[in-house]
């Protein structure tokens, strides 16, 4: 039986505290807006809109609005330094193209996705919802995102 | 007096323990290796070593070997976009220059470099320790690192 003492003893250790609240972290909480640019935009506006976004990574979609694939700084920094014009370049030619691409989904704990850019060394990964014919894009999850759910974390709350 | 029923009672809550384990992380224990090159070396350069370490910063030294400047993936991908050679452009010409850069400390708490890369929406902080005439670099505390530092705490340690 619980001894009636006024507090309740969980058998848990401080580690297994703090995977648990973790684990409670969803994707849903923490997800930054999406920044989509359509296929048949250039790289030149591709990386355009990368600085007035400030963002490093846009999610590419076709004409219905699907994701279509994603593009980083890292991809247009290494087409920045050839000889072409960027603006002939269209953003489809460069991208990453599903369906080699990671996605994430709303319900998904923050933790997860944190691990899937770790172990695919890689910045950001879209959230989508499957809708007819594709993946709509509703938001993204980057090592910012994380980086702010940790500092988050460390601010003592009353709960 | 204790209570003496073979537990023990902290008084507790699992954010009071996330925030004091938080607290007890620091860059110490989680900086990467500092990835430098010298201020005399071209644009170029720069970008090349930058695809070669997969790093977003680079640290600058000058000729004594101290932190003169940090350059970015987007400071270069700005650079790159333009008609220049960039093996004529000195990368210290586009750097952000010492004293305008944040660093940090060994012992600094991890928690407070990551608070740092949030409210200046910087990337990468180096970790300096200072010697004659200047800083020495020694490592870099960057948001991947900070993701990795998160997937760690949700990791069930038996402790």
């Amino acid at each position: 039986a619980r001894p009636k003492v006024g507090y309740f003893y969980t058998g848990k250790k401080g580690n297994q505290l703090i995977s648990e609240a973790l684990k409670k972290m969803s994707v849903k909480d923490y997800k930054a807006m999406p920044v989509v640019i359509k296929e048949e935009s250039s790289v030149y506006d591709a990386i355009v809109m990368m600085f007035l976004e400030d963002v490093g990574t846009l999610a590419v979609v076709n004409n219905r609005g699907t994701l279509a694939g994603v593009v980083s700084r890292k991809d247009l920094l290494k087409v920045a330094m050839g000889k072409q014009n960027l603006q002939d370049i269209p953003v489809s030619v460069i991208m990453t193209r599903m369906p080699n691409i990671i996605t994430c989904h709303i319900d998904d704990p923050l933790i997860e996705v944190a691990n899937i850019l770790i172990q695919n060394q890689i910045d950001s990964v879209p959230v989508v919802r499957s809708i007819e014919n594709g993946l709509e894009v509703i938001g993204r999850i980057t090592k910012t995102t994380i980086t702010k759910a940790f500092v988050e974390l460390g601010i003592d709350k009353d709960v």
